[in-house]
Order: structure tokens, then C-alpha cells, then sequence
């Protein structure tokens, strides 16, 4: 297993289950490490194919149970919704998403490698809906 | 949670990372009980929607980062992989591989419910897989 450059990989050689398990249990020392207040995780509906799809569940659901164990908030957006919140229009290009996470986020550029990028615009996302949820119930005097 | 009958269930209502965490532990419990030598994953490729396979994903992930953190075997079949174990031809129908099952695994007759009788069906599949296999190695002087 390595962390490098904000990405968690596993040898494609190492069986599945280790591999899941090593996800697992990386997944659970950062959020003890950095205790964040949310944890934000992309809802996946479509994929290509069915087997890219599984792998894809299988990450998400070991992802989800890593958060809800450390107690935080769990988000999830799908890729639209990202683009939505970012750019305000669902059909957005990623150099456009990229543009807007750089500047939410204060980057110089936008973040690279794209694995990288969808994170921190799934983060940008969260910030932003959250900032406006808050704004909406400071203004209405209701709970975010 | 509840365990019933051998099924794990949680309610719909709850959300889905505390669904997984729930799951998560049940599994890590019922491993940490049992002690098995293995545990069998379903290994499934076709689903009928992207939302079915990414829920399917998710729940396996779970059940194969328990299985891993247990130090057991983990075993994974596919449907047809089942049918061929069993009844000897991929297209089986579920009535022929519950009559296999019963007869495997010694059962007056067919398990139900349905989601028990599919465990069942992998758990009789690996059963004859293993032995198999290692009928193959005494042979042959080879490990299984």
C-alpha cells in the first residue's frame, strides 16, 4: 500500500479482499490522524460496466464504513451535482470544475493527477452546499 | 440490525454509511464467533441497474474487508460458477442447485428464505470446489 500525492493505492497483483482491507484500514488512520468534521464521498449511478461498477461499490462501501466509524458528517454528490455546485450547470467540463475548485479551494493551478482533482472538487462541493445551507438557515433562523 | 434466520438486515430508513457500519460489524462479530476457515463472497459481474451493482459493490466490499480482517480464506463464486459445482451446468435452475445444496449439506429439504438459500448455495459450492481440489493434490502430491 502507498499514499502518494493524496492517493491510496494497492498492487493490482494483491488479492481483492487485501486490497480492500488495505483501503480499510489507511482509510481509518487518516480520519483518526486529521478527525475531520465531514467525510465526502462520490455517489457512483452509472458506470460503463458492471464489473467497474462492483469495484467501484466495493471502495465506496469500505469508504463509507471508515467514516461513519470515526462519527463525522458523510456526504455524498454525485458527478453532477459537483458540476452544479461548482459551475452551476450540471453539463460543465472538468477544466471548468478544475478552474472552480482552484479557486474555492485558493490553489494556484488546478490540482493534478485527476484522481486528485475529483476529490478536492467532491471537497469544494461540500464546502460550498454547506456554506450555503448555513447562510440559508442563519437567514431563516432554521438548522442547517 | 437483526439477524434473523441467518439474514443481516438494517432498516431502509437508516442512512446508507451507518447501514454499512452495521453490517460491517455484524460481520466482523460473527467472524470473530465462528472463527471459519473461509468465507465465501458472491462474485457477481451482471446486475439489472448501475444503482443495484453499486449497492451490491458496496455490501460486498464490507463483507470482504471482514473476511480479509479475519485471516480466513476468502472465496469468491459467481451464479454460474455455483450452478456448475453443483448440478454440473451453468444454466441450472435455482430449484436444481437447492436440491444439490440439500443433498451437500445434508438438509431434509431445500433452505429458505431465499437470501439464506443463495449463502447456502456458495457456502455447498466451495465445499465441493475444496474438496475437489484437494482430492486433486492427494493424487498428484501437489498443495492444493
Amino acid at each position: 500500500m502507498a499514499v502518494a500525492g493524496g492517493v491510496i493505492s494497492t498492487p493490482p497483483s494483491m488479492p481483492l479482499p487485501d486490497r480492500l482491507r488495505t483501503l480499510a484500514d489507511e482509510l481509518g488512520a487518516l480520519v483518526a490522524e486529521f478527525r475531520p468534521e465531514s467525510v465526502v464521498v462520490e455517489r457512483v449511478f452509472f458506470q460503463v460496466n458492471a464489473r467497474t461498477a462492483m469495484a467501484t461499490g466495493q471502495a465506496a462501501g469500505v469508504a463509507l464504513v471508515a467514516a461513519a466509524r470515526s462519527g463525522c458528517l458523510v456526504a455524498q454528490y454525485t458527478s453532477n451535482e459537483v458540476k452544479q455546485a461548482l459551475v452551476g450547470y450540471g453539463g460543465a467540463t472538468k477544466e471548468q470544475v478544475q478552474r472552480m475548485v482552484a479557486a474555492v479551494l485558493g490553489l494556484e493551478e488546478p490540482p493534478r493527477p485527476p484522481d486528485v482533482a475529483d476529490a478536492l472538487a467532491l471537497a469544494a462541493c461540500h464546502l460550498t452546499t454547506q456554506s450555503l445551507r448555513r447562510a440559508v438557515a442563519a437567514a431563516t433562523g432554521e438548522a442547517p
